[in-house]
């Protein structure tokens, strides 16, 4: 076991700053490896689920969206916020019914993604799913997106000219890389 | 031109809900593209710049650093936030300077990752540091972190068996695999 005591900071008070409409934010105070103090500051999350369809042609299932705080439509994963006490399977199971149409009759756990670890305790579990059935999507009211599909090889050139820019995408499209590779 | 006119969310209000020690809320209100009206919060960030630094030997240089929010070390890629009016390079030399202490003779600017898109603006630009000369670190006062050097290969199996799971630096190692893939 590495000792990381030169590294680790330790909680000494926790404080609710915010609470909104959507965002819950706390304000901590936390003892450095010097026993120094500061303060840390972060989005209390409850968890995501993000899904990787693969086709039965082997495209995978993509969604434009657009996404406020950047202004513009974004090229994303299916994903979604896990609701209290849900579990993360039957999570990825709704959203990719509710926000695509589709069921997928085989699920497999890849990992965990943790988005932006600066300021947001936001844990990602990402599941590749199989066997795809279309069907119809039950989009939740005020929500809105198309639905696209692309290859493995296309998507990996939309990072790299710029078209892909959401972080748990890109990491997305490495998983899918590992592991469909040969599909192309 | 792409008509996504059945997808764009139009501002109509603007508040600033929470200035912290560190975060910026806002709460806006956008005209959806049914004409009925949402509630936005998010992040408002200056932007930031991440480092894919490559050693003379063709591994890469990376940092082991506590993150409060998940209360755990992690392993990334050397980033860091813009200084106001600061240039994105001058930033990026900069940060691998006070963190690494080492400097870079070739940059090369490679995109953006939007690490958060559903409640942050946060943007941070990208930048493949070559012919790395080692130097003395100049750690901000309450900065403690490790330096490591990791090849292509194990950086791959880190993403893979979790022992890599930031948003960011995943990206990167997609990144990295695209430009160096050979150097293995």
């Amino acid at each position: 076991m590495q000792d990381d005591s030169h590294l680790i900071e330790v909680q000494t008070a926790s404080e609710r700053v915010f609470d909104g409409a959507l965002l819950h934010i706390n304000r901590d105070t936390v003892r450095l490896p010097d026993n120094s103090s500061a303060t840390r500051e972060y989005v209390v999350h409850p968890g995501a689920v993000m899904i990787i369809p693969v086709l039965p042609d082997g495209r995978l299932l993509m969604e434009r969206q657009f996404r406020f705080p950047l202004d513009r439509v974004f090229i994303e994963f299916p994903a979604g916020k896990l609701d209290p006490g849900e579990d993360p399977l039957a999570c990825g199971q709704r959203e990719l019914l509710e926000e695509t149409g589709y069921t997928a009759s085989e699920w497999q756990y890849l990992g965990v993604i943790h988005p932006l670890i600066s300021y947001s305790s936001e844990e990602i579990k990402v599941y590749l799913a199989k066997g795809l059935v279309a069907g119809e999507a039950q989009l939740d009211e005020g929500e809105f997106l198309e639905l696209i599909s692309m290859s493995l090889d296309e998507l990996k050139a939309a990072v790299l000219d710029g078209r892909i820019t959401d972080g748990k995408t890109t990491s997305g499209i490495f998983w899918a890389e590992q592991l469909l590779g040969e599909v192309g």
